[in-house]
């Protein structure tokens, strides 16, 4: 398989579902759900959505099952963006290369936009109508999984620790908690919910786990990195800006070379996690490659 | 019954659970968790949970069945107090008499303590470890319900267009529409969630959605009635405070006698809806009238 093929194809599956599950722009409050499209369709990458499909699809299940599930953890990762770039968070005018969403909604349209994704979310997983038919406990496994990533000990928990440690000098477990919860978290989840979905075995969602927690740590690093090294038009925002605002990152602390390393390390780990799985996981082989060794 | 004694019960037993369904404060990050704390131990009425119990005790069922997700539905309105009161938002200083959460833990740490409240609301729900043990279909029809009702067609919908609405001269149909899915939405929600629970069979699942959504919207008038006629020692805020920032209003509108008849008139019809379910709805009987008899 081709890499950039397969990614170029599943971001047009996930952006097409993404679409029939939040409200039409034109619906009321019409302003609400142009809020809402804004950052949803502002062209994102959609790691954590083709990693979740992927998963589903190596644990033996079909790709259709976790459409929605996927459509859903995308939604608590815009919302996360949305409120990240807040004013009274990292203050950020541009997100890929576009206006933040406050820039475009004001604050009160943003903060109400990411709320409602992330309600919109949990209703994509638990409507019988939009979820896709899933049996009800492994839709409820879904929520689960995406609440506890999403929360004050996952995903929330990390953003906190983050904007407390900024202009701070960090130490190594602190920024690996940062990244483990802020970003680690969604992208473990992503994975453990497609092997939910998926009906992988316990070997198999072992082997999964193993796999998301890896490479959700050399994801974020491969960040950090980007931040340094990156081209600004490739990365959509200013190169720098994280040593800027004082921010934890793996280059700051260990320096760039020792950071490449310790991604390449965590993408190999990845990688080996996945033997069990043979030729399905192939897909989920490439990506934890492709994490540290992209441009942008 | 003694309407004041089974309030007071209620709110120690909704308190009693509350506490063992969010992370203490001294869990890490501390700042978030006190920061949920704060708000969600503020002494509030806890209405929505009373109503979400009395209605599944009405329906035939246990009460300790409905207990996590009556936490989870006052975690969900904690965290619209939360994000309502922000400087983006209504820029509020007090709320129950003591500074809103933006005053003590900073705009950020409000968000976010907003953000893992409304996400901790979920987990709660789907959670098998959390939920106390609900069928996974009847977990997940509580969540389906709680998120139509928070989300951009219910709660944050009626957000948003109060916000567009201050300080406009705006019509009844648009004041009925914010009161509805603002407040009434998520009123509804607990009353069909415990009908839920409490395995409802059509007629009383029919009975209860009528008395919701009258006794949700009947609590709002008399919130508006207060705001203008109450003393602001029992009301927690400042009277008249609606009025002063152009808060679309039903006293505003239809003037004060005129808004009283209507939320008489409501209560009357919810306390009707209620006739079929005999003395088991007794609790929420007393609750429609007290909604519009009340002084905070």
């Amino acid at each position: 398989m081709i890499l950039a093929d397969y990614l170029r194809q599943r971001i047009a599956l996930v952006d097409g579902a993404l679409k029939g599950l939040v409200p039409d722009e034109d619906i009321l409050p019409a302003t609400l759900h142009r809020a809402m499209h804004y950052s949803l369709f502002a062209g994102g990458k959609r790691l954590r959505p083709i990693l979740l499909l992927a998963a589903c699809e190596a644990a033996g299940g079909k790709l259709e099952w976790a459409l929605p599930a996927a459509c859903a953890v995308e939604m608590v990762h815009t919302y996360s963006l949305i409120h990240d770039d807040l004013p009274a968070m990292d203050d950020d005018d541009f997100r890929r290369g576009r206006p933040t969403n406050h820039r475009v909604f004001g604050e009160a349209g943003a903060i109400l936009a990411g709320d409602a994704l992330l309600t919109q979310a949990f209703l994509v997983l638990a409507d019988p109508s939009l979820n896709g038919g899933l049996e009800p406990a492994v839709a409820l496994r879904a929520a689960c999984l995406l609440a506890r990533a999403a929360g004050s000990m996952g995903m929330v928990g990390g953003q906190i620790v983050d904007m407390e440690s900024e202009g701070k000098r960090v130490d190594l477990p602190t920024i690996e908690y940062i990244h483990t919860h802020k970003t680690g978290a969604m992208i473990l989840a992503a994975v453990q919910i497609g092997a939910a979905i998926g009906k992988a075995g316990p070997d198999a969602e072992g082997s999964l786990t193993r796999y998301g927690e890896a490479v959700g740590l050399a994801f974020q690093i491969a960040d950090d990195i980007l931040d340094v090294v990156g081209q600004q038009d490739l990365i959509g925002k200013d190169v720098g800006s994280d040593q800027q605002r004082g921010k934890a990152t793996y280059p700051g602390l260990l320096g760039l070379e020792q950071s490449r390393d310790r991604a390449l390390e965590l993408s190999s780990m990845a990688v080996a996690a996945l033997t069990v799985l043979g030729s399905s996981a192939e897909p989920l082989r490439q990506i934890a490659e492709y994490a540290v060794n992209r441009s942008s």
